[in-house]
């Protein structure tokens, strides 16, 4: 089999996160050093691949981008081939134009083609090798809620950018006596407010997999001031659920999706602990920042590991899969397990108990 | 003179900053070593001078705090004591409790205070000198408004941390093809988000000083994506103003001003900018994220010679003085001189001038 | 057996490790909020033991060090109570002086005792427990070369460090067409230059498990520089080993153990690279940089759940056991199975064939 | 005048320096945008002058270096055309290239020259302004010992660097009770020292300025000890001079220059306070990693205005002219006062007589 693979295909799907760049650049090197490959990038996404726009990858164009953050090869979050989006006769209807996109695939005679993308880009990776192309992903997120692997690239990023904040935040809470608040990235799982918060000494954690009481946030944030500790940190999920209450909760949610509205959660329940404690509150929404920057040295040793066994599990012929880590090793996991069931925290797991251990409320 | 100071007090006033801590490390070290001097410390700012919350400070106290944000002394940025608000009968009055102030400085034997703090305080601070107590001030804030200093400790780290997060989103605005839209403070003045902007490379910047048009700020911005740059970075001051319309943003920042409500001129731009563009926006509000943290290393050198320079001042008796940078040296200026007008950024300064020369609109 | 314990030791041991302080406050907190413990400080490792300088535990104590680099407890590398150093006459001679901290143990009540340390601090715990005292340990080193956990705490941000400095001589060397070589710690273990080296994008990387070839070092630069990559980066574990050269480079090595002394390996190679490739070559040692500073994200949350999951274990009675990380799960395993050989790195493994596939050279 | 200039060339000379990118781009960009002149990139300074190795700029090329240490032009830092080193039958002999360079300059049309660089590219500028060349100087160097200039570009980002190395020996020193010490540049002027050891809480700062008395830096090291605070922090200039012990300093500081050579004066002073003190001591030489990163945000907007107005002042015609920072202005200033003699620090001067107050000892 691998003598046959003369050239591959690589495109980034989905939201930014650190690492993309550092995974491209392991695929293109590997590509070429070890297997002798040609690399063709194909730009934004699956818009390029429907639409044909690509480029010969080559060493001199990966150079230098290892510490980069987003991905020089461009990404939408809105493209599926599947159900592409299309104006007609000023309606917008939805049309499926994968064949399309094979035969691009094929005319260009690329024998393999690297995903890289989280759920939405590996669900769209799966139908396509269910149609016959050799697909093999590669596991991004920032919200490292993907089923499958230990982690996600991009994940360590975003909590290492939400830990300086909440580092940030805490000398000015203790100066002032208030109640700091980070709205942090994550609807459906807690993983950034859960491991930024234990890095950044929260007070308060709430995250969707431990639906809150907000009396018991009160509590929390009282009893502390009554102990000499007159501040408080709450990280805040965008996702987090109030007891009985999800469905308001979850509208809030559905508008912060909106893109430039702001604070749908963190600004709400601000306004509530304000009120039940007495206490001055200030909401910081993080944001794309979450998104952006350097990869930490970390990511881009996963990033560079993830890439190479991309290639590697191209080579092996070993389709349908998705490159994940099962510490310490780098195993290729079929894309069927890994997509659809996001990975939550588990409320009674490990960390969740180590974080309560050292005071932190849950509202639960 | 000299000889006749024993014992000086200390307070910072007002919101959060980076170098206060090391402001009073310096305060406290110069006054022990250089001059032999007792230090008290006086908690929560006017708030403990008005009720006699002091305690004496040592060297051991302000061991290790020259990097730490915050101050280990505590600061309100609403106690006046010339307008102190008092709850009586559940009615919300204000009194005049400043001979209380100086009975309390007076009772403990203080010969010289030493008032770290921004426009607010240092007025509070000249009124105090009006009426005899030996008052000098430190120039503190973020947003570098003070006039009669060059720059006001704590400027460089906000301006860092905004450019931080100017990188961070750089990289996800170009993967993207996004406008990213930064909120930076700034009420009165566009310091932060000029330098911040000039520092990460923003394509606009608005400032409250150069009222805009937003027509001109959207055609720089397709300019730019017709020239294949699909992206853009605006950086906004929260008290940035639309040409003719200063009315209605006025009143959103006034919002914005409310301890909890996020996002006033950042979400209303984004919104109207997504509309005339076409593109993709998204808004982060950095918020107090700008008033914590570690100071920079030129912070901590400022705040230094400011602390040490100011105990100097006292036992020159430069009272109703304020330590201000007239690079390369610290001199003391009359507070007279350094409150009540806020500096602003000259529209047809040399920097803006240089950001247009980069590229950069100010959408005038 | 839970309810038969009262009060519990803190000890950290060894070279100075970011984390410590995250671990002593889980300690703590876990102690005193979930098994209503108290908890007595050990105060400079095992010397603190041997002279039975303690002192009480509080929340207090621990609050704000969260983020913070060192260690509050203190610690030394040199005191081993089973042969410690005694000046008699003159003389310098060893006693066991073991018997003494058991007995200080003992009077003061303590029923288990934390040891968080590397392979040396845990050797002296096992022996401890060997006599009946109950011990946990806590792996720690920046070196990441302690067997049966996946990783200690501290390596993350000691990588980290040295990624920081690969990126600022990444720049120099390329606009100075320059090999800058980096020497960082790493005796008998390559993973902080190997981790570093793949995450700064070094192009060589010389660790004690590939003893190396430098004629093939030279070549390998030298092929980067005809094809116009003029400039390489070169991360040196202090350990690494010429091939056939073991003697004289240990030599080398010993030397540079010596207190003040510097740079043996790095500057050695260094010399020699400039001859055999002619270009400029410069030389950086980290030093004992890379076991300071504010522990990473990942590092926090590691120690965090370390020290929460040492006290689980002393309630447990998992005595003679070290916490470790068997991703995702902490687990207690037997401190025999911990110490005594070291976690090296397989020169046939994932990471190092991951990293010759994007083009690094390991001399072999 | 203005309308005769069609076409600038620009070059970076010397060693690297954070901002030297940010300086280019804004050449770049102001030359284009708003004078509509053509840019020659000068390649690897002097040396790409001399042999005619020149290519056209365009904003594309500079788009995205703004945070990027480095130059994208390629610097050395040691062709001088009117010396310039050939090698003639094995012999090393120096020429005088200068006509060449003029000669190039002429054909490809450049009207005006912006030199970007330190006291030795600048003096290699005024020789070239003196023959005709209308030259515009551009103040760079991480050591900042340049006259005429309030302050040079990259110097921040490298007091910045050391002072993050610091804050990270700081935690280790308290930890061990060592003596932890710092290497950083500064032949000939102790400015990164100086500033660096206040901001990163030295105890000790040695400079070439202020020569030192090795008794009495033992002394406050001791004292420091006696008082409790068992470790100390020492910061030593590469030039730094022992009292009436200069020749032999400098025997050792020459050998330091020597490309890998390492820790002249940081190795032989730790070695003689660890004997006086009896207290471990740890030496880190920073190196390189002072030269490289991204510059801090203040150096780029110093680099941006410098830049820009280097480009305003070839308008004007203010050739033989450097810029510089007369805070808050930027000006233009006659060449011959800039060269030639250093600027150093002011051992009576306020920053200094602050570091005393604040208890750092000079040695002196």
């Amino acid at each position: 089999m691998e003598g046959q693979i003369k050239r591959i295909g690589v495109l980034t799907g989905g939201g930014d996160c650190p690492g993309l760049n550092a995974v491209i650049r392991a695929v293109v090197k590997t590509a070429i050093r070890r297997y002798n490959l040609e690399v063709i990038g194909i730009i934004d996404g699956f818009y390029g691949l429907v639409n044909d726009i690509m480029e010969p990858m080559t060493e001199e164009k990966v150079a230098g981008i290892l510490h980069r953050g987003g991905t020089i090869l461009g990404t939408t979050n809105r493209d599926n081939p599947f159900r592409y989006a299309v104006e007609k006769e000023g309606q917008l209807t939805f049309e499926d134009r994968s064949e399309q996109c094979i035969e691009n695939l094929r005319r260009r005679g690329i024998d393999g083609l690297v995903v890289i993308g989280g759920d939405g880009s590996l669900s769209i990776g799966l139908e396509f090798h269910k149609k016959g192309i050799p697909v093999v992903g590669v596991p991004k997120t920032i919200d490292n809620d993907l089923s499958a692997t230990d982690v996600t690239f991009g994940f360590d990023s975003a909590v290492t950018t939400a830990t300086e904040a909440l580092d940030r935040l805490h000398t000015t809470a203790e100066s002032h006596h208030r109640i700091m608040i980070l709205e942090v990235m994550g609807r459906y799982a807690g993983w950034i407010a859960l491991y930024s918060g234990v890095a950044g000494g929260a007070d308060v954690i709430l995250i969707p997999e431990i639906p809150f009481d907000l009396a018991k946030v009160c509590d929390h944030i009282r009893a502390r001031a009554e102990k000499g500790r007159k501040f408080s940190i709450v990280v805040i999920a965008e996702g987090a659920k109030e007891m009985g209450g999800e469905m308001v909760v979850q509208k809030m949610v559905a508008q912060s999706h909106d893109p430039v509205r702001l604070g749908g959660i963190g600004q709400s329940i601000g306004q509530k602990l304000e009120m039940c404690t007495g206490m001055e509150t200030r909401v910081t929404v993080l944001g794309h920042v979450q998104r952006g920057g350097s990869p930490t040295a970390q990511d881009r040793i996963l990033s560079t590991r993830y890439g190479s066994a991309a290639v590697d599990a191209v080579m092996e012929g070993k389709f349908g899969h998705m490159v994940a880590l099962r510490t310490p090793k780098i195993l290729a996991v079929p894309l069927q397990e890994a997509v659809g069931t996001a990975k939550q925290v588990n409320p009674d797991g490990q960390i969740v108990k180590a974080a309560k251990s050292v005071g932190i409320s849950f509202g639960d």
